[in-house]
């Protein structure tokens, strides 16, 4: 169960094994991210370029089919893998992981199967370069964060046992709290190869994903992150002497804006609190119109099967979208950057067409420029926010690997530049600078995240002397915020009505005791138990753990043993060590049955109560449960206060917690509490006079 | 004791509160590291000032008369401040901080009174000041935690009643839980003043100083760096106009190398893992070494009274030095900086001089400086690097404010350098780089902190490129330094004594149970008990928290009630609410006796045994329990493995656990656990021979 009981060659197994999975990790999520940014930039540019020479040629037809078609493809193929091969690729990602490492180990969350698992990361990882290329506004660090997971998921099961790519090594991480941490490390290597983040990456795993943390996980998940940070500027480095295409466009750092000069005063100040408060409350009404969208959605897949349907007309639309909204100015410029000409005469270009017509990094590259004030209209910013603000909220529903980041800095880069146009009267603020601020401002009113945002903004930005003035416009954001709505991920897992226990349990909690939530027949095995009768509780509930209760002559009073699981007694039952007799069996049985047997199987893949061939006259005889019971499980005294045992509960990272009674002379257990019992559907359920009195 | 059980205004009030202490904390600590700062630059200026001026004319033994007079006196008034009116302020303070949010309540870390903080708060500002004007090698940053976690201290104490300086709206933080949350935004906002890091305050007091965490705390930490980094934004502004005197140098980023091109190839990783490697052990032997000399100086302290005697002679020893080692070289310069001519003809300057004779500040900014190969001899590093390895060590154990942080970087920049220099041949890597990834090889072999160092790293030098070269140095060093011992500040608390709870329990402890442990005669109360018992009790024994079993007939059988805390008591016998009989007396209790009173008061400020006024006739009444007992206490099983019960100790941050038997009919409550119990110290008293099967 610990490792700390095993001899010092296995604790160097494992330890070796622990790093080695880390490095391993780093390497495939550093490599993902690398050849993801490769094929985005080569099709999305392959794309542009051959619109933009066909409109050279005045070949407006022609050139609208190529983009429309190119387009519609790609968008149709992202849909198709998403849709027949790998549905759970669909969406961002982050939710299921935040849920999975909040405990909840329900079925499908990571991939049921490993080679399910395979399916999806090749589904997410081809569905968003097509859907980016697409020109969607949808960002990769959810699909990436996705991957990121699913590969540690992939290695933490173990490889295969049917095939024999298994190793006894490989039993250490067959257990829940070791696949939480490679999941933890995988989600931070994500977002760390998405934004080219190392710290924001782990910050980010802190701060979001993970919902209990300990010291040394911080350190491995360091190490990971650093493996994808050293991968990334790898491969920069040998695409910057142009091997890779079209890619080689962006360094380490993805938007540096360092050349700005930063000075400000008391009215940029000013402007800068009113642009977080304006932030905070389109972030939170973003995260609304992402409720109702996704709820919108989610009914009409209840018509319609495959929601493949979706991303076509919307392919086109924004193909249609862009190309009738011609801009009517030129200005001259003589910056450098990603600017297009499009329909201009030489040394002109067309602003609009800047942020449409290229990919999203570089319409974000564009809009954070600075020295650059009059580069964009007003007009130009404010079409292409609302386009943006849209499109990002539609695009979020549709059936592709798609994340929430690159559509919110886009959209609060524009709000920024466009209030730094508005307020370029009276301020000293370079509005290349409040588009970063604008950017800043969106993300905290949307992710409520502060020190991760605060410090993958600086990574992608590398201008550290706007920090107080980031921090200061991601506090007032996420207040504002706070005031309206919960956070978009903590939306998205409650609308997926995944049992997410939160960090602070609800006021009532507080005038109920432990007691009060127990529901449902009570179901005990004595110590050793007749195997009919444990078959009937496997059959006929659903629960997943069973306390053990040792009674006489095997203890004086009836006392609580233990805790058994499902998945151990299914295997103690397929390894059919029955006895005759009601008596101890001891160690004997580990002798039948293998250590490794007991391990957690990956998800889907463990053992089923259809897969137990237990004969009638076997229904008779007895089985000792003492081996595989969990004879120290975590307690609570029937009295405690609820909140106090939610709080206990979630902090420990338990999933089932026995009460036990406060008087002597009753049953020794009164009930068992998991995850469910918390939630607040079933709670106000039991005491439905709550809900008027708060 | 919740907050959930108040009223909205009430709630309304304490969130206001929390957030307004959280901008004091934030503004003062802001301001005093600018205090500091402009002081330490001023005195240390005008000293170097007049000794350079007086070499000049060629008065070498005035210049060394001023020198030496200036460092003796700044040392002897830093010394005498720390030794007569605050010891308390000598040494880091970061090792007391820690122990204190690891929920060690002992006497005088933070200070016993409320005057006391003051005088504290005062002895570590101008000791610090002093010392480090005077020379010596220490850093700001622990003395600068220190005094953020007293203001913290001081603003949680909410006020004095003696004065009627107090409010009803402060008692909310009259509680362990409110005021470790201020001490933790107080630690952060330390750091963030001394290096001017906001992000890496708030990493520093997730990573190193919190033993337990929340993210609604992350949210605060990060608000009062922020307030902290705009505090310090607002004076480096205006002190740039020239307001300042001396001060006016640094910026917001203190040793900015962002100018430096950073190009490196497979060689120059070689020599990166090589330097961290290096670092590491380094690191470790300073640890080793630092550990030694404060062992040393305990023994010295034990026979002379004050510790004032040893800064008089090391002050001289550290000016001597500096005079003696007078540089062999002046080479030629064009680059800017603080570089010192001293005794060479003018456009040259004297290597070592620009490293001796300078702020610890400035050398540093010197050491980091880039594009700068040839300037500074190999033998001028070597000479520098291990006079300040061994000051730094020697320094750090006598009486007067000081941090490790400064003299780590110091001498691990050196160190980079040197090593920079050896490698020239075969590297690009500027050696200024170099510079920074030993600073950063050192630190991560002492503080073996990952994330935390990596972001303040990265705040003072504003140089994102060398982000996974930095990562890839302190990865090395931290391993390496963890195979010889452990990092310095958990050596310091161990060498303090103070019952630090580990975040992982020993091994042996899984053969343990929960049972084991508990030693000494148990006192419990009755639900209503006897005054005469309590105060028998009390008087006799030291413990903290005594259990409250109900007995017939106010239950069928012995249970367990609650358990009942020391102070509590002592307020309750202070208000006397007895009664003749054995009776509940229900809430009359808490009619008679404000809540406030029972309100947690400021250490050492508490009731006394001797306080109370007990008549004699008086011992034969009743009191009744009830009311102030917490009814849902955390409970163990006996038979629970010791080593789960240690980490749900550290995990829920307790003082007290209850160990509750497995069986019945027996008493409802075995033993109580605290944290104490869980020292290996205890346990391998209790089990000698568990120390030989190691």
């Amino acid at each position: 169960e610990d490792w700390r009981s095993r001899r010092t060659v296995q604790i160097f197994q494992y330890i070796l094994l622990k790093w080695a999975f880390a490095l391993i990790i780093g390497l495939s999520t550093g490599l993902v991210g690398i050849f993801n940014n490769i094929a985005v930039e080569n099709i999305a540019g392959f794309k542009l370029l051959l619109t933009t020479e066909l409109m050279l040629k005045h070949k407006y037809y022609k050139a609208f089919a190529a983009y429309a078609g190119c387009n519609l493809g790609l968008a149709t193929s992202a849909a198709a893998l998403c849709a027949f091969i790998a549905p759970a690729a669909a969406g961002s990602g982050i939710p299921e992981v935040k849920a999975y490492l909040n405990g909840v180990d329900a079925y499908s969350i990571l991939a049921p199967s490993t080679l399910f698992v395979k399916v999806n990361v090749i589904g997410i990882i081809f569905g968003s370069i097509f859907g980016v290329a697409a020109g969607f506004v949808v960002g990769k660090e959810g699909p990436m964060v996705h991957t990121g997971s699913c590969i540690a998921s992939l290695i933490g099961q173990g490889g295969s046992r049917k095939y024999h790519l298994t190793s006894r090594w490989l039993r250490y991480f067959k257990n829940d709290r070791d696949r939480r941490d490679l999941i933890t490390c995988g989600a931070a290597a994500g977002v760390a190869a998405a934004f080219r983040a190392p710290v924001g990456g782990v910050l980010f795993a802190l701060e979001e994903a993970a919902s209990w943390w300990r010291s040394a996980l911080l350190w491995r998940t360091f190490f990971t992150t650093a493996v994808v940070a050293i991968v990334l500027r790898g491969f920069i480095q040998l695409c910057s002497t142009g091997t890779c295409g079209l890619f080689g466009q962006g360094g380490l750092i993805m938007y540096d804006i360092s050349a700005a000069k930063v000075e400000y005063s008391t009215p940029d100040i000013l402007a800068v609190i009113l642009l977080g408060v304006i932030g905070g409350i389109l972030g939170s009404l973003y995260n609304y119109l992402v409720d109702k969208v996704l709820r919108t959605y989610s009914i009409i897949n209840e018509y319609v099967t495959h929601s493949i349907i979706d991303p076509g007309p919307n392919g086109s639309v924004s193909a249609e979208e862009e190309l009738l909204l011609r801009s009517y100015f030129c200005p001259n410029t003589d910056v450098s950057g990603n600017y297009k000409s499009f329909q201009c005469p030489p040394g002109h270009y067309n602003d609009l067409a800047s942020l449409f017509l290229n990919t999203n990094d570089d319409a974000i590259r564009n809009l954070l420029s600075t020295n650059t004030v009059k580069a964009f209209h007003i007009s130009s910013l404010f079409i292409f926010f609302v386009a943006v603000y849209c499109l990002g909220i539609i695009t979020y529903g549709i059936a592709i690997p798609s994340g929430l980041f690159i559509p919110v800095i886009l959209a609060g880069s524009c709000y920024g530049r466009l209030v730094g146009r508005l307020f370029e009267p009276i301020s000293k603020l370079d509005v290349g600078l409040f588009s970063l601020l604008g950017a800043a401002s969106f993300l905290g009113g949307t992710m409520r995240m502060t020190v991760s945002l605060c410090v993958i903004l600086l990574e992608l930005t590398n201008d550290l002397l706007m920090l107080p003035l980031v921090m200061l416009v991601l506090l007032i954001s996420k207040t504002m915020g706070d005031m309206f709505n919960k956070g978009v991920y903590d939306q998205i897992v409650k609308l997926k009505g995944l049992p997410y226990m939160e960090a602070h349990p609800e006021p009532y909690m507080k005038h109920l005791i432990a007691r009060d939530v127990v529901t449902g027949p009570l179901i005990t095995f004595s110590g050793v138990e007749k195997v009919g009768n444990i078959l009937h509780a496997l059959k006929n509930t659903g629960h997943n753990g069973f306390p053990v209760i040792d009674e006489p002559p095997f203890s004086d009073a009836p006392e609580l043993c233990g805790l058994v699981l499902r998945s151990k007694l299914l295997v103690l039952l397929k390894g059919k060590a029955f006895s005759n007799d009601r008596v101890l069996a001891g160690n004997k049985v580990l002798s039948k049955i293998s250590e490794l047997d007991f391990a957690k199987a990956g998800s889907g893949k463990g053992l089923k109560l259809e897969d137990l061939d237990i004969q009638e006259e076997e229904w008779d005889m007895y089985v000792d449960l003492h081996p595989i019971a969990n004879t120290s499980p975590y307690t609570v005294v029937e009295t405690m206060s609820l909140a106090k045992a939610a709080v206990l509960f979630r902090e420990l990272g338990l999933r089932h917690m026995c009460v036990v009674p406060k008087s002597q002379g009753r049953p020794p257990i009164v009930g068992i509490l998991t995850r469910h019992d918390f939630q607040p559907e079933h709670i106000l359920g039991l005491y439905p006079h709550i809900r008027f009195q708060q």
